[in-house]
């Protein structure tokens, strides 16, 4: 079984314009729709449409708790979250304008988390997980969720001796690298505070994979870097149509995590990953893409072995 | 009795930032709140202020009528709407950056009015308004409701024998003209669609005057050029610093048709409506004002004799 976590989840509201946004103007709404914004939820979303059982874990504010249900409804994922009571999982604000690639995001911090909130999600986990199962840990972390509960978490999955996978950024990732976590996904930036002054990208996956079995680098319409083993891997993306990038790496992540689930070999969970990402950046929304496009795309990824 | 009509009813969501909004960038909101957006609603918040009874009239949607009853309640306005069943009254986004003045105005259609919802608006503003009462319709239309719908309900009106003040722009604003109702205000763009070619604005109010009781014409900062039956005003503000102008205009409104229920002269009326839409541009949301410092401000008001 794979569990996802998110402990900071997020109500992506899209926000169509007709038009360019403008100042001192009034900015027509075209449409408007909901999608999940927890990076946790997405790496669900791409496991279920690759039809890998997975159970989505994490908080979730309870006050419009409805409405993030019917999202995870639409998307056919699975969950059991740690209500927070009387607070609202927050939302986001995508502003995606008419014929401009890209967007604009707000976000709310979101509810603070209690020790008591916090006591909860690590009984549950305890509960459920066992050793022959993968959780993936991914997205920021509320106010009042700690570097030091971060460790917790993973000295209790590290103890029932799990495969833990952490899709994390700044001090959170460099926890997850010191605790020896299975798999992490740093970007281009995120990998240069793992590096030593002056060694090469090669050289830094290279060292991080004597302690992490899974080092991949996402290298965004480049490709990625990755290293399993002693096994180093450049792998390219094929050339799409880019609609909307946001939770293209989710999307990796959760293919990825879904095809060692189905025990593919290193490189097919790569370049289905790969795919499965090209695929969903062809998409207006944040998580959707077409598992037989990614079929598709995947003979067109390449691999191109490193050192 | 005063009656506000709000054909187009709007939720605002106002979205504080902790920044200025910025392309590919996380935007962190500092605060959310809501206020009323419809510009009849803001009339009917400044009556109530001051102390004048009134009633907001128009349509509403079911599904979010409970977060809408809840900001009137707040601000302590009396409705009786016609519901529009299973559709949301329409929300709209106010970007407010931080240390940036004006904001950024997002907004959604709303809901489409059916013939049977306008049937039973005009049938409760048949068995409500009597001839001694006042009646404002102010703001856009929603779509379904068409220029001869207005045409119907001015004609409603008229037959009543009320007093017919409207808030109107565009072609509506025309209609209101022709039909010659008692009040109007447009602002200094709308005015220019209702003279004639060459004629100075002091004339087209004096033209205008001839048929429609009261004519404002609102000049942003620079006050209003004020018409009634043969007295002509230059009314100037105070200067405040401003913060937030939305619903300054909705704010003179309700305070001028508040004095006049209370048999003010039009020129205590003039001043007390531009002191109190002084007072609302430095608050931060887009209906409140202090009626005290109104008070003050009222004595700052400039009044000069036109033509």
């Amino acid at each position: 079984m794979i569990y996802t976590i998110t402990l900071n989840p997020t109500i992506d509201r899209l926000l169509y314009l007709e038009d360019e946004l403008t100042k001192e103007k009034n900015n027509r709404l075209e449409s408007i729709a909901y999608d999940l914004g927890g990076k946790g939820h997405h790496g669900s979303y791409a496991m279920s449409k690759l039809g890998v059982e997975n159970l989505a874990l994490g908080f979730c504010g309870t006050t419009n708790k409805s409405k993030l249900e019917k999202i995870l409804e639409e998307k056919g994922i699975n969950h059991d979250f740690v209500d927070i009571y009387g607070k609202p999982t927050r939302e986001s604000y995508v502003i995606l304008e008419k014929n401009i690639s890209g967007s604009i995001l707000i976000t709310e911090r979101g509810y603070a988390v209690s020790s008591y909130d916090k006591s909860l999600l690590f009984d549950k986990i305890e509960e459920k997980v066992e050793a022959e199962d993968t959780v993936l840990i991914a997205g920021s972390m509320p106010p009042g969720f700690e570097i030091t509960d971060l460790e917790k978490l993973l000295e209790l999955l590290k103890g029932i001796g799990c495969f833990i996978a952490c899709d994390l950024s700044g001090e959170a990732l460099k926890t997850a690298v010191k605790a020896g976590v299975n798999f992490i996904k740093p970007n281009r930036f995120e990998i240069q505070e793992l590096s030593t002054q002056g060694e090469s990208l090669v050289d830094t996956v290279k060292e991080l994979t004597k302690t992490i079995e899974y080092v991949i680098v996402s290298q965004g319409g480049k490709g990625s870097l990755c290293g399993h083993g002693n096994e180093f891997y450049q792998i390219g993306v094929p050339t799409v149509v880019v609609v909307n990038d946001t939770g293209a790496g989710d999307c990796f992540v959760g293919s990825f995590l879904a095809s060692l689930a189905q025990k593919k070999s290193f490189v097919d969970a790569l370049t289905l990953a790969t795919a499965c990402s090209a695929s969903k950046v062809q998409h207006k929304d944040s998580t959707s893409f077409n598992v037989r496009d990614a079929q598709n795309l995947q003979r067109k990824v390449t691999v191109e072995k490193v050192g």
